[in-house]
């Protein structure tokens, strides 16, 4: 299990490597949610989103001989550009195996970084057996994208600086995809402030995660088509799954409409750039998926890489 | 002539109301620039934009009783905005003269904070006479976009703030329309840092100040046709014309090209949104307008008040 001195390990680790980001609020997005909401603004995190925490801490985390042989990651496209990054720092080499339908711009970063991309097809490949097998061939070690102590570890530092910019918090809402956000963030809460609710948010689509709690073992379901391309992963994580079952309050869904209505309101009110996966927590609080009232809500804004064609025609859609 | 020491009650009386504005950096843009580059992201002020300092200061400025006869401002939008945000926070009525071309985000807003709104068509019709007009009959008082020394003072802080946090700051760009801005920035530099550059940033249509830099005088142009909807101002301030002069280095004139690209660089590297008028700084130094090399550049990002449609088209624009 994930223990909070991993989650201080990392931040540790991390300290002047990774962004402290700021936490927004804004009066018009609490005036609709009703209630108080703190933004933790990962999308401002380096290579935009929060997962270049947990990449760096797992580099930070390897042996020096293990490191310089190189590094092997699969992922939709943050995940690639944080361990891209992440291997840069370390001059270490990199190889990232990527679905074919990425947005542009998270391939473009990443070979930018100096990593090598590998594409495989995201709705007949498996994307672990490919990474595994060149991993095995080249001698590289896998730095998973959730489903690693390591990696949650260093995702948990992200919710362990919003308690401490804001200690009442009562409430916290992360996007869920294999859960190593929501994981480690629901040990950070834990530990730093107990009795707040832990809440985990899917696009209505890929509600993985809420159905295997529900039946209370991990299920899988069909690749979800959703514009959340970051939350497209197909069952939870083995490590992160019993975290959630213990931790966590509940999972909220949201549609791709309310998700889209929350990236339009953050940029036109409160001139940030949030992708996607990155919106779904204020979509769950702006749609009131529970009851937030008067309450103080944290919602880590995850990302904010998003293809600017893509972005002009989320603008449009009314 | 504006004095130091009005910035300094100015900065005092924001003190609470105004948001201090974070300063980004992004490694991408220095990469391009070949200068180190301090980002004032005043797009993440109170009502979208630095005016909200200006109105402000102005307003506080004024005795009770005037203050609560009401005020009046004409604007392309920003300083609209800004008004009517700061007459809502003093409980005192609010008329904002606009141009009918006015970004509808930045009319929305107006009227959200709960001002009259007059519309006037900018391309034959006066706003200042119009303004004047209405203020006589009612009794309001008039709170100029630029040409009063309250409102440049106030503006000023956000160069003040800047340096704060960047002291060693070699140069300094801002957006200029009727020079407010660059006017107290300037009076700012002189003080806090003297030696640093000021420059100002014009569209290349709408280059009035630096035509009349050239001259020696103040002269009056066309209206512009530039998507810097916020810099299309005719002639310089007659009280900010002097302090230009004397204060600032030079002009620099970028095209609506440059302006969207930078943009586009903003929104999709550093996931914030800024508003043409509030990108004519980072295209200038992007596109080495002059020789920055090297140089710690400041460049204020005045405002991110833009039209989603508009934002879109720009987005698609190749």
């Amino acid at each position: 299990m994930l223990r909070f001195d991993d989650v201080l390990a990392a931040k540790e680790r991390l300290r002047g490597a990774a962004h402290r980001t700021p936490v927004m609020t804004s009066r018009q997005f609490n005036e609709a949610a009703g209630c108080e909401v703190y933004f933790k603004c990962e999308n401002l995190q380096r290579a935009g989103a929060f997962k270049f925490r947990g990449a760096y801490n797992a580099l930070a985390s390897l042996d020096e001989e293990t490191r310089r042989r190189g590094v092997i990651a699969y992922s939709s496209g943050n995940h690639a550009q944080a361990v891209a990054l992440a291997a840069k720092l370390f001059c270490a080499p990199a190889v990232l195996v990527m679905p074919q339908d990425a947005p542009k711009a998270k391939a473009a970063a990443t070979r930018d970084y100096g990593a090598e991309i590998v594409f495989y097809d995201r709705y007949t490949e498996n994307r672990a057996g490919i990474g595994a097998r060149i991993a095995a061939e080249r001698g590289l070690t896998m730095i998973p994208p959730y489903d690693d102590y390591r990696v949650m570890a260093g995702q948990a530092t992200a919710a362990v600086e919003l308690i401490e910019d804001v200690p009442e918090l009562d409430d916290l809402l992360v996007p869920t995809s294999g859960s190593g956000l929501l994981a480690g963030s629901a040990v950070a809460v834990r530990t730093l402030r107990p009795g707040a609710r832990v809440y985990g948010v899917e696009p209505e689509e890929g509600n993985d995660t809420l159905l295997s709690l529900r039946r209370g073992e991990r299920i899988t379901i069909e690749v979800p088509r959703t514009i959340a391309d970051g939350l497209q992963v197909t069952t939870p994580g083995e490590l992160t799954f019993p975290i959630v079952r213990e931790l966590v309050e509940d999972i909220l869904l949201v549609s791709d409409r309310e998700i889209i209505d929350a990236m339009r309101f953050m940029l036109e009110r409160m001139k940030i750039v949030v992708e996607p996966s990155g919106a779904v927590g204020a979509a769950a609080v702006r749609n009131r998926k529970t009851d937030f009232a008067g309450r103080r809500v944290g919602v880590i804004l995850s990302g904010g890489n998003v293809d600017m064609e893509k972005l002009s025609a989320y603008l449009k859609s009314d």
